[in-house]
């Protein structure tokens, strides 16, 4: 299989891509590596070169460049450049830590949606506190305004995610809502509520509270981009001022606090380990032709070589021609 | 002034609200409350009868009764004859910690909405991790579907209340909206953004991200109640997660994470006090012609002591009152 990288997306690049790269490597010898971007800056970190080709280019999306714009006005920029790759089928996904709207749109123009789908989801595996399985979660915002039919092929998709990628038998599909009653919700939770209960492919548990979310209430949540947008931040938030508001508490606490946190250093680490998010991998825009994945915010080697990993199994599962399949034959079957 | 006190609302009711009731007196000697519900079981808990009076009922609304239901249907009800008192003069206020969906419905067809209010929302002033300031945000679910006019009468009203009740010279009012950049944002956040900024009795201070919120990004936070409220519970959500996996970690980690949480014990209590919104009292609904005030879930006596003084406060600014002549003029304006 081969992946299209852009080596030059996010604060670290270079350096962390390539790195990640290295690691991931080792592990997966049937990947072939395109590293699209500079090649000086790229080739200082490639520590063994087989399955890896650079291509070179001087071009690249800045991360305050405006999405669509960029995509249209920088055709030789390494994102543009490995998108491209993936749609004329030199390269099976693409991968990115740079500008996510920038990736959002060359996955919608250049890569392209799946006949059938018509809003593809951004999705990302967040962590379940009492557990290592976690939860899919779509959309996270690739739309700032969803219809119930929207809501409701993420709950197919996240299903097939969980099912495949994630090997979950039987996912437990929820609605993300403002009660757990069936009456209750928005205009757009009602009708999709309705929808995914009538969908057979899935398992639909009914309505989740935001509340219970990482308590894993269910394994595929389904919510429109704006609140699922306003639900991620708020998670990344509140964790990190807690973080924050603990470690001030500890610092002003003198000699015995911080005795304290020497003491307690193992278990501040497991919380901040169940917390993190990148041990699943990157943000998947799910429901294109291809896999086009980003990775979090600030991130390191592990996580690049995390999201290959993800990549690999996405790629080794074939979930892309399995969803493919199932709205070519749900479109004949409305025929 | 008179406060009518819904006595057999919430968990542990009566007990926790006479006994909160006794505390906020000895602060609040100038507040005649009126204490609807079962007469024996209050009277036990009365200490001090100067400025009390007891309406008995046998009636009361159970957590999980139909709201709009319940409202019409049991007419002797603690809540609704509370509710009642307020409308027909005989209190200023009214405060529950029963059923949230009861008393909005009483609050907006027995109390009734101030003229020129299309939507009175649900508002609670939330901790600001870095100082004790908070802020308020709302609509926090009163509604499941808003218009942007509603939001920008959000603003209006949570800037009064900021003004007012918590002391605040020019509060800065954003909008959580999914980007901080203008142009972000779904269709009603766009809207919004447009009469926000150009409604002169607010300072907007644009866009807030869900990331930023308690960080202090602003004081009076607006958006439609179905956002508002999955943001809420996604706080409570991941604070109380983070919580137990700590706890669960201090737990597992034998003795010498014992001794460092013994340690540091203050800073933890530290912590879960800076995340302690009872501290700023109760969830408002506002737009009303009287306040109507619900405490936050696991009500203590402290908590509903807060909750009183926040009603003083808001009757002895009167907040309400000025709200009334604000929408007046501005209907007046528009003649």
């Amino acid at each position: 299989m081969k992946i299209a990288v852009d080596a030059m997306g996010g604060d670290h690049a270079p350096k962390v891509i390539v790195e990640g790269v290295m690691l991931a490597k080792q592990s997966f010898p049937d990947i072939e590596f395109q590293l699209y971007g500079k090649e000086d800056a790229i080739r200082q970190y490639v520590t063994d070169e087989t399955n890896i080709t650079i291509i070179h280019t001087d071009e690249k999306i800045a991360s305050d460049d405006e999405p669509v714009k960029a995509i249209r006005k920088k055709k030789q920029a390494s994102m543009v450049l490995a998108a491209q790759a993936v749609k004329e089928g030199r390269a099976d996904a693409i991968f990115s830590a740079g500008n996510t709207g920038a990736l959002l749109a060359a996955g919608l123009f250049i890569v392209g949606r799946i006949k059938g789908i018509e809003r593809p989801g951004l999705m990302s595996t967040l962590p379940v506190m009492t557990g290592n399985q976690g939860f899919d979660m779509l959309d996270l915002g690739a739309n700032a305004d969803n219809k119930p039919e929207h809501l409701l092929q993420y709950g197919i998709l996240g299903s097939f995610y969980a099912k495949n990628v994630r090997g979950i038998a039987n996912p437990r599909v929820g609605l993300l809502n403002n009660g757990t009653e069936e009456t209750k919700g928005s205009e757009l939770t009602k009708k999709a509520f309705e929808l995914l209960s009538q969908e057979p492919s899935i398992q639909f548990v009914g309505n989740v509270e935001a509340r219970d979310l990482l308590s894993g209430v269910a394994d595929v949540v389904v919510t429109d981009g704006f609140t699922g947008n306003a639900v991620l931040k708020t998670i990344e938030g509140t964790a990190a001022n807690i973080m924050s508001v603990l470690k001030e508490a500890i610092l002003s606490s003198g000699i015995k606090g911080k005795m304290g946190a020497l003491l307690l250093k193992e278990s501040l680490r497991d919380v901040k380990g169940q917390m993190d998010y990148a041990q699943y991998g990157g943000a998947v825009l799910f429901g294109l032709k291809a896999p086009v994945i980003k990775t979090h915010g600030a991130t390191g080697p592990e996580a690049v070589a995390n999201t290959i990993k993800q990549i690999h199994t996405m790629l080794d599962t074939q979930v892309v021609p399995k969803l493919v399949a199932h709205f070519e034959a749900e479109k004949n079957a409305e025929q």
